[in-house]
């Protein structure tokens, strides 16, 4: 069953516009029929359509369901975005996906992106929540510099910076990363961090690391990153 | 320093047509500059331009050095193409990036893609081979019923197939993958297995499994899939 995303469902008990249109023209929902809406903090409402308005298509709750994300460590990936903005496009489906608390875009002095749409990459993260029925929306920032982003990292978190200079040390990723612990993973831009950058960051707590003996690029490196979390979950899991 | 492919360089001498142009045309390279030339075999020459031919540029080969693949198991990973093309040569450079020995595309009851372009997937996988650094070329195989597939497997492999039905039993790969072995990984189209392609499966030895309590696009799931044997391989190496 197709599911739709209403955030402020408990309020409006209908469907925003965008996903009127789409449940009444695209999908010719009817007035009757049951279908289901997330609200993207982990609610899964069953609920009727009561009218067929293209732009605010009103709902009966028939019931609510506790939808929580599936992995339990706090996940955060923050990358410099690529130039290519489809990379990123696909890195936020694929994240998403896979299983992501928040995403931050970051400003580093090599980026070749200085500027991301938000709202296309909040766009993308919603559809691909839907299409791997998941019920919370992850947290999708605007593009942060790195160091403000070093500044706001809560304490007690396992840091992890994907660093390209093969000549100073670096720990194998899935070695170094450890179960059940809130995990940020930042990699950096296709020109790699600055030196200055990766002493701000290793001044920070962050452990410079190695995804392995490839060179992957920014977006292969971040979702394998995020990959090797959820695996080290699994694997170490009861 | 930007790599070029060329799989007869032992016997030519030279670069092909493409490579030819794109170093000639592209690079502007000129005579007398050396370049990095790889064979898809294991091979990487360190070679000098001496002519500027746009179809068949000479080299001079000045070091050839071994440079093998940097993971132990073989790997396969065999999945029905997508409706979308696109989601699929995305996985190719993705898989051949993160590390692949062969990828066959499969032929089932429910697939949506009966046919897909090899030469297309090959070059795809050429520039991902080059970009990544690598000098192995993977092996892409044409489509491929999922009977004939399961026939041609050869012993001693553990295989594994991604299996959307949640009511049957199936484990976790993250816990049911072997270090050290070599590995096949199956994915289904987006319709799923038949229930007789299921048995068959089975039969033939393979191990249903799922890459954790999230629904994934089977591009995702072969991606997942593939990183799951690599960081299995990581976790558990001296």
């Amino acid at each position: 069953m197709t599911r739709f995303y209403a955030p402020d469902i408990e309020s409006t008990h209908a469907l925003p516009e965008s996903e009127s249109a789409h449940a009444v023209r695209v999908l010719r929902k009817r007035a009757g029929d049951e279908i289901e809406v997330v609200d993207g903090v982990g609610g899964l409402y069953i609920c009727r359509l009561l009218t067929e308005h293209h732009k605010s298509a009103a709902l009966e709750i028939i019931e609510r369901r506790e939808l929580p994300k599936v992995w339990k460590p706090e996940i955060c990936i923050a990358v410099a975005p690529t130039k290519h903005n489809d990379r990123m496009e696909w890195l936020i489906e694929k994240a998403v996906e896979i299983g992501i608390d928040s995403f931050v875009p970051i400003l580093t002095a090599r980026s070749e992106r200085k500027q991301i749409n938000v709202e296309r990459f909040e766009k993308i993260a919603v559809s691909a929540m839907k299409q791997s029925l998941k019920a919370v929306l992850p947290q999708i920032h605007p593009m942060t510099p790195l160091r403000d982003y070093l500044k706001s990292l809560r304490a007690g978190t396992q840091n992890f910076v994907g660093w390209c200079d093969s000549e100073s040390e670096r720990k194998l990723l899935a070695k170094a990363c450890a179960p059940a612990h809130d995990t940020n993973i930042l990699i950096g831009p296709e020109g790699d961090f600055t030196p200055e950058e990766i002493d701000a960051c290793l001044e920070a707590g962050f452990t410079a690391v190695t995804m392995g003996d490839n060179r992957l690029r920014t977006e292969t490196a971040a979702l394998v990153g995020l990959d090797t979390v959820h695996i080290i979950n699994q694997v170490f899991s009861e």
